[in-house]
């Protein structure tokens, strides 16, 4: 303590005051210079704690028979939070109103895409505020890049199903980046606009191939990259199916083409999980979140490189579907392999399905015709009672392959419900849907399909309560600068307004 | 900048290095410090975030016709992390299990009480190191105070059914206060052995009225205070059916009783949660989930006047039920206010029920007689196609009473699940369980009841999948000294560590 031993006490505790009012000081400035200068949200759309944890264990069971989950890219990010996710006008949420809260920072209506209740005021987005204040900014998603979520993002709408108006908004929008599924309603209702060309004409670079697609390079300006194949409503197809471009090369992508001093946003949606879980087909939503977090690891690689520039946000819209990892029938067990006998989507079998029913005279229809393409698909084994015999000798005598087959048949109980659902896939289109009690069944998707998914998963111990979505908190994670702010439990709205808070003190430091 | 001036700059840099360096020292002295005196472990059994939801809907629907949430005394608390849940031998734990992970950060096999997987070694709780450095502790439950999750925090047995023995290590232990429910088995199997007086001669106070336990004083020693109702497992009554004591006086008590210059480990079981979730009995869950939030306020009050020496953590060992806020019959709404109409547990309504079967010959069994006490019991209306057309005539013409009736009616498949049901609990005892369909649908649980229970919740839009456990992670909240360290997504075997780190801490600063 020699240094202390000067004459001018008041001095020297003027010293230290000021040496701890430089520190603090310096705290302060940190805290502005943590300020992000790359903003990365990722949506996964009806992705809640239950298809994170179901993704997490089936990742496990696949190296594992011990009990246990092995995380995601996803959920080993460092901060986590809890969101309540209502409506202004429900409290199960639709895209439209939850978009809107992430996007904007306010509660709306279900349907309306950032605009206020009334649908007469529009909310300004993040991404706009992003834009306005000089960053590159970016709109991913798996899903018809006019979809209600990142619809929320660019565009101001009474109606989600105003598929047309959101995508004229995309075609005149100043955003750098477009990125994943196509346009629902390209063309205007009297067919003189096309909003691809509309968006040609404001300066976009309009890919539809892979080759295409991996030749931008930056410098090449504004970008609308659609997917190279569709399904029916414009969106990627399933992960499971295989996709010519995927999720995480559409991210990856975005990355390379906005990197630069003005920094970015980009937000990324991983929209088909929901829809596998409108479908209650596990094995489908377990894929699409995993293709989901690859293309979080993407956003997480890059932040690796700028640690102190950049935050990214995960988070989903609502959960749907009430899925849960436990089932009346299996009771305190689970049974995840059954889950690696399923190589396509529900809608790949429907695909499957209707050619069968095209093809087939109404009365000569027999489940056991479907027998080989339900093993391919679900890896789910329909026996004769002779089959069952015999593979019953060969599975005592110690046949591994005929005690696999044993374990993926289908029990008695089983097939009768899945004969039901046959019998009612058979029908023509208009008696399929049938009445309330059917709908609590088969939620209005193809019967067959839904029996063969709801049996599979409940086989392997998860459950489903609704087609629909629910209203249970949804998971968040953060990383990077200002994360931490992304831990507790709070509403979607706080994600809006602390994503906006974070892209506009970004651009106040950049302007200092 | 003028005490820079001086001509000397390598002690100038020494100076300001020094004070950083006593900065940094002081930043780990309060870290020190911030080690807690008083440790409250809350532990909701079976409850998970659909649990704490749905109360908090509940509490909101109660007050608006707007969505939204009205927080509760736990969700509230600034720190929160989710947390897995799996035993050693089953992705889906049982209570056993689950406690051991929290009481000693070790997995076990479920069943297991504060043992190894090999039931050979015994693993040292948090209660016990807590005790061994002077702290005073406390254990309390709604359930028998001999039930598997307070049992692992003062006994070690290779079985939680082994309850007299568990009860036996309760009476000679040296924890401070047991409160709540009794003991399932205080005689041992020669009758030689009774618990309750094992404990008196190892100068536990037992009490057993109400007014016994209100006049427990600071300074009267060992307390074993039991409620003086117990149900037919030795538990507390569900908090909606009335009880004498409630689990947030047992915690107060336990609060007044402990606090001193030692500090206190208090563990505080809200027990029946998972019971009324096996039960899917949804209104009764909530009720015992405000009764649990009740005790926590407790802790919280207490951490309020301490906040600096007190660290409060709230978890649940699983979830229970499947309990989800969304069915596929009501889709996108959510109904809370038909859970108002529920006045009774489903083990009240059971009670019910059997005395109706016991003086009802089989023959003369009709749904009919039971109208009025279902109303009662559920607010589920039974009407008669006369009675619907007349209330329709007198809801038309604006009758509030009519539309309000109308409103809780049964709906015709309602009607037909219940008299099906209801047609199976009249059955005799051994007929009833049925097989593996009806357990589906019943779960073991008397048919009328839960018919009605699944009822009125899916009339509200909540639904489960299980009669059993599920294993999606739950929600843990932490308030106070350390709290931040149960931030984050961990594993329950990480909040025993941490808990163990707390009270070794924190008698480490106290001892020096």
């Amino acid at each position: 303590m020699s240094l202390f031993r000067g004459k001018r006490p008041v001095l020297r505790t003027l010293f230290v005051l000021i040496t701890v009012m430089l520190l603090v000081a310096g705290i302060s400035a940190q805290a502005l210079a943590a300020s992000p200068k790359y903003v990365f949200l990722f949506i996964g759309d009806g992705m809640a704690l239950p298809q994170l944890n179901a993704a997490e264990i089936y990742l496990h069971a696949r190296e594992s028979d011990d009990p246990g989950v092995r995380k995601l890219n996803i959920t080993r990010m460092p901060h986590q939070g809890l969101t309540t996710t209502y409506a202004a006008d429900s409290f199960i949420t639709d895209s439209a109103a939850a978009g809107t809260a992430l996007s904007t920072g306010f509660k709306t209506n279900s349907g309306v895409i950032a605009m206020d209740p009334s649908k007469k005021e529009s909310y300004e987005t993040v991404a706009e505020i992003a834009k306005k204040r000089g960053m590159k900014v970016g709109i991913v998603s798996s899903v018809s890049i006019d979809h209600a979520t990142p619809a929320c993002f660019y565009a101001h709408e009474p109606s989600r199903k105003n598929y047309h108006e959101i995508g004229m908004q995309l075609a005149v929008s100043d955003f750098d980046y477009f990125a994943g599924g196509g346009l629902k309603k390209p063309l205007s209702a009297d067919g003189k606009t096309d909003t691809y060309k509309a968006a040609e004409k404001n300066g976009f670079t309009v890919t539809r191939t892979r080759e295409d697609f991996l030749a931008l390079k930056p410098g090449i300006g504004k970008v609308f990259a659609v997917s190279p194949e569709l399904d029916g409503d414009k969106a990627l197809d399933y992960a499971i199916d295989g996709q010519p471009i995927t999720l995480e090369e559409f991210t990856r992508k975005g990355i390379e083409l906005l990197d630069g001093p003005q920094g970015f946003f980009i937000m990324v949606e991983g929209g088909k999980i929901d829809w596998a879980c409108h479908a209650n087909d596990a094995v489908t939503t377990i894929k699409d979140t995993l293709a989901f977090d690859e293309a979080v690891a993407a956003g997480l690689e890059f932040a690796a490189s700028h640690p102190e520039e950049t935050l990214v946000v995960v988070t989903g819209d609502h959960e749907t579907g009430g899925l849960t990892i436990g089932f009346a029938g299996t009771k305190y067990s689970t049974y995840l392999d059954y889950l690696g006998g399923q190589t396509m989507s529900f809608i790949a079998f429907d695909k499957v399905l209707d050619e069968y029913r095209k093809t087939t005279p109404p009365g000569d229809a027999k489940l056991e015709d479907l027998k080989e393409e339900i093993e391919d698909a679900f890896g789910l084994v329909l026996l004769t009672e002779d089959e069952r015999k015999q593979l019953e000798l060969l599975a005592a005598n110690g046949d591994r392959k005929a005690q696999e087959r044993l374990y993926f048949a289908l029990t008695k109980e089983e097939r009768q419900n899945i004969e039901k659902a046959f019998v009612r896939s058979m029908n023509k289109e208009e008696e399929r849907a049938g009445d309330n009690e059917t709908y609590l069944i088969y939620g209005g998707y193809e019967p067959l399909t839904v029996a063969l998914t709801h049996t599979l998963n409940h086989k392997a111990g998860l459950a489903w309560t609704t087609y629909a979505h629910t209203g249970v908190p949804v998971a968040t994670f953060a990383q990077g600068a200002g994360a931490e702010q992304f831990a507790g439990y709070y509403d979607n709205t706080d994600i809006g307004k602390k994503l906006i808070n974070a892209v506009g003190a970004k651009a106040l430091t950049a302007s200092r």
